[in-house]
């Protein structure tokens, strides 16, 4: 018998699945179409069906399987295994998921978040390795968190800790998704970097983004990233807002749970150095000189497959012991 | 032999001890000057004689003790047990405290800082009892913050986790001493309340706290609230500017580590229900709408004696296991 570890990311759209050794080497991968409106039973079926396909196209089979790991969206009760009312799974309403795969594969699985998943992943085998006191954030729509202590995922008294992005650094500033004023994702996700760019240049500011907007009637975080390279005005204010945003928030981490590294992820970090370099520019205006502070900023480095990796990886933690 | 813990709290004017049962149940208490410029030799001899005759007063002895715990201000390296550089202890520098107290009482001895003593104090029989997530803040002079969670005080990658007074919460705000700007210590500390209504005074604004500065030529955190209570509009916009820079705090830590309860002391909680049901109010107000939160938010309850209780129910905590 092996010690494999599957890992399985679930979307709303597809689901990825990777199989991977001891050492959380990836083995095999593949993704499949959730097919969400099916409901839960069928969408758990498929998986379990596929899980076993991939297995078998590497010479292995269930036995050689030690555990797997499965990260989603919330909102879910993660400890209890349920998935309450996820966004992006509409016919997914309390479904006891983990014990579901549980059934079907034979074996113990672990549910988490996607933040806590890919936050897992690259503590394990990626940005935030030999850091055992780390923070994640995740730039997308959204500001997703996750704070590794200790060398332990951290959880809070529910299934809420971690909401970093709806941390307030500007008090009665911008209007959240989430009701609040002033939280860090209404600045510094990429939707709002690109939002705050469009709201400018509608309030008529110049810019070179506007030709882009013109054309496809909107802007991305990726066009205004491009457009700070060519050195555009407008690119150079909202891109500096974004990294002061995300500094302040490592300063307020540094503070409450003292990490030694911080990590960012998600499509924003496609930005390169000239935003990393901004965050960590703020952070040292910011931060104080009452004592020299080391934490290192940077990058995540697994990419798209962190999900299935920090699954299978957090599969290996839980049931290795 | 009994199970008998002592507490101790090493403060720059008096050091006191406590004698407590493995209930932490109070069985005597003393305080002595530290006479902190004798230099550490000298004030660890008094401290293990100050114990050693509480003990006999209590019809006890050393061999009746389990542990010790001791609590004191940094800068120190706790994890290391050495207290570095003081602030109230000017001839105490990189001194290997804890050592030289187990050396003195031939028992273990936990270190800690003062604000992570008091917390575990108020968690283990006060305020924060049955909260096993749970966030503190102290209201004094500056304010200093610690975290338990999932039944332990958070520590960092080093000595400096739960620096929860320097959140910034308002960039570009108010100077700090850190050298940080719009940290919530320099708004809502004891002393920033009662400096932010003399700034008010000198610079104009009226108020019926005028005569009390006339007079005694400075303001107190008590006066303002006096003064809140005899309906002086400026008292009024000062303490609610306190309490919303509390509740931002409490927002934030929300969305951090997820306390069960959040729980304040130090010396401006004298103010009371004025002061909580502000906080509570702005908590309610920041706080976002996707789902309801239920964090309770209330006032210590060890008042003075928290740092022997504090510092005897770690040791009880660190060395029963």
């Amino acid at each position: 018998m092996s010690q494999i570890f599957i890992g399985i990311d679930l979307g709303g759209t597809n689901v990825k699945i990777g199989c991977f050794d001891s050492q959380i080497n990836l083995i095999g991968k593949t993704a499949v179409t959730t097919d969400a409106d099916m409901g839960p039973e069928v969408v758990l079926d498929k998986i379990a069906q596929t899980i076993k396909q991939l297995l078998t196209k590497a010479d292995l089979s269930l036995s050689d399987v030690t555990a797997a790991g499965m990260g989603c969206p919330g909102p879910a009760r993660y400890r209890e295994g349920i998935l309450e009312r996820p966004t992006n799974l509409p016919k997914f309403r309390n479904v006891p998921i983990r014990q579901m795969l549980t059934d079907r594969l034979g074996k113990p699985v672990v549910f988490e978040n996607d933040a806590n998943v890919a936050a897992w992943g690259e503590h394990a085998v990626g940005a935030g390795k030999n850091a055992d006191d780390m923070v994640f954030f995740t730039l997308g729509t959204g500001i997703g968190g996750a704070i590794i202590n200790q060398g332990k995922l951290l959880q809070g008294c529910g299934d809420n800790a971690n909401e970093l992005g709806h941390i307030i650094i500007y008090p009665d500033g911008r209007l959240c998704n989430c009701g609040q004023k002033g939280c860090v994702e209404a600045y510094a996700s990429a939707t709002w970097t690109a939002k705050r760019a469009q709201q400018a240049i509608e309030a008529g500011v110049a810019s070179t983004l506007k030709d882009v907007l013109d054309q496809n009637e909107e802007i991305t975080c990726k066009d205004v990233y491009e457009h700070l390279e060519s050195g555009d005005k407008l690119a150079k204010k909202i891109t500096d807002e974004t990294a002061k945003a995300l500094a302040l928030v490592c300063v307020n981490m540094l503070h409450t749970t003292e990490p030694k590294r911080i990590v960012f992820a998600g499509g924003m970090i496609a930005a390169g150095d000239i935003l990393l370099d901004r965050i960590k520019y703020y952070f040292d205006e910011l931060i104080w000189n009452i004592k020299k502070e080391t934490v290192e900023i940077c990058f995540a480095t697994l990419g798209e497959d962190a999900g299935i990796i920090g699954a299978a990886a957090l599969a290996k933690n839980e049931y290795e012991k």
